[in-house]
């Protein structure tokens, strides 16, 4: 008996496993089923505020539910913080999620809890979700991309941290062919469009604001760059994507009636 | 009783109802919850031939596929007969899933489908998907962006159409602080690798090629932007995203794998 014992003292600790999962924009069916099964499994979820809570009622009844604050925020320890709870749960032996809004690859922080398993040693596998352009564009019904002027989408950060170098040269994107596809920019967008004009970009190039893409409270404003100071003003609180170029005003419809709405406003 | 039938003689023609779904890469699994009812419940799928089998298993008993041609072609009348494919069978009363592999809004001709069914009075949706860098992101483990070197993802276009001007100014591309994420451009890998590195890009800029990303012959190659041309040499059949930039070499233990794997090939 007390070999046994010895036996089972030589079993080395549960080590669970990690599943990095895209939420989506928020509604609850825009997750994939892939993600869906997990969350159904999950012993913990870490769950992000933009992950939101309608696709958190997907998760197994009696899982944990830690939440953590925004993505976006520049704020390190909290990051520290995030990866330290990530690790301790999984060396727990949890089944573990890490829900994210949108897809985890895109302004995740993903790069950074990655490697905070990977030197625990913990297994992780990531599963992708629609990333924010993706939903705002399918809710909107303009194509991200279209031949032959728009080859290309752009997904960029309107966020930069205090204090550090501007990551983006908008003057230098403003003659970019892709739409471009603005993340977490609407407390920057009258000064990105200033840039963008700066930079060469015509005034009159449309612009299209989805704010809580796929949510009961979905909006959209739509205008131009020469509006953007405007539009900053009237954007309503919540996550924000934000596109610039030709397709922005390829749904005349949706263009007319939000171009009404925003003068409605002014 | 002819009154009756006269009031039946009334009665418009029904008018069905399209949902662009994004069947994601193309497991069974990576679908949204709102592409797989929709499917479920289609009469006819209109689907590209990179939706894939897998997804196409969601369907409902008794519905009707209708496979066309891959959504990259460049053939106009090609795409002239999807559009009249969809609309005929939106106007005969049908539900119609019109299946397209990645994210309907990304490279898949979205603008022209939705187009014709504008003008037919056709009422759509669309519902988006899993785009195919999302995908190849997730499987391989590195992130699309991070911070503070990579602030943003560039989803491109390889392919140019034969007889047209060149698209994508990839000389001009080569200094853009995104991850390049090119669509479609695995046989043109070696003359956009030469282009990048002509307008300045650094020759051991870290490449990732993923082909049929999320089926059972995934399969992965990386190297450098100079080995651009042994890497198109060395891909094998089926659709590829490549990235460009940092973040490809972000995952070390795949990298080298990869790597020793391409050595032992060429």
């Amino acid at each position: 008996m007390s070999e046994l014992k010895n036996e089972f003292g030589k079993v080395p600790a549960p080590v669970g496993r990690v599943w990095f999962v895209g939420a989506g924009p928020g509604a609850a069916d825009l997750i994939t089923l892939r993600g869906w099964e997990a969350l159904g499994k999950a012993d913990v979820v870490i769950a992000d505020e933009l992950a939101g809570p309608e696709v958190l009622r997907h998760r197994r009844p009696g899982a944990v539910v830690v939440p953590v604050g925004k993505r976006a925020g520049c704020h390190s320890a909290s990051q520290a913080e995030i990866n330290r709870l990530i690790v301790e749960h999984a060396l727990a032996g949890s089944r573990v999620v890490r829900l994210k809004g949108g897809d985890p690859s895109v302004f995740g922080r993903l790069a950074e809890e990655m490697e905070a398993l990977r030197v625990a040693g913990v297994p992780f596998e990531v599963v992708p979700g629609i990333t924010a352009a993706c939903a705002a564009a399918a809710a909107m019904q303009v194509p991200l991309t279209a031949r032959p002027e728009t080859p290309a989408a752009l997904l960029v950060t309107g966020h930069e941290c205090a204090g550090k170098d501007a990551l983006v040269d908008w003057a230098q994107l403003a003659r970019t062919p892709a739409t471009i596809c603005l993340y977490m920019g609407s407390r920057r967008l009258a000064s990105i469009g200033a840039q963008l004009q700066a930079g060469g970009r015509a005034a009159d190039t449309p612009l299209l604001v989805v704010s809580n893409v796929s949510l009961p409270h979905q909006s959209v404003l739509s205008g131009t760059l020469e509006e953007a100071a405007l539009l900053e003003q009237n954007l309503p609180a919540g996550p924000a994507i934000i596109f610039v170029g030709p397709v922005a005003a390829s749904n005349p419809a949706l263009f007319a009636a939000s171009a009404a709405a925003l003068s409605h406003v002014a």
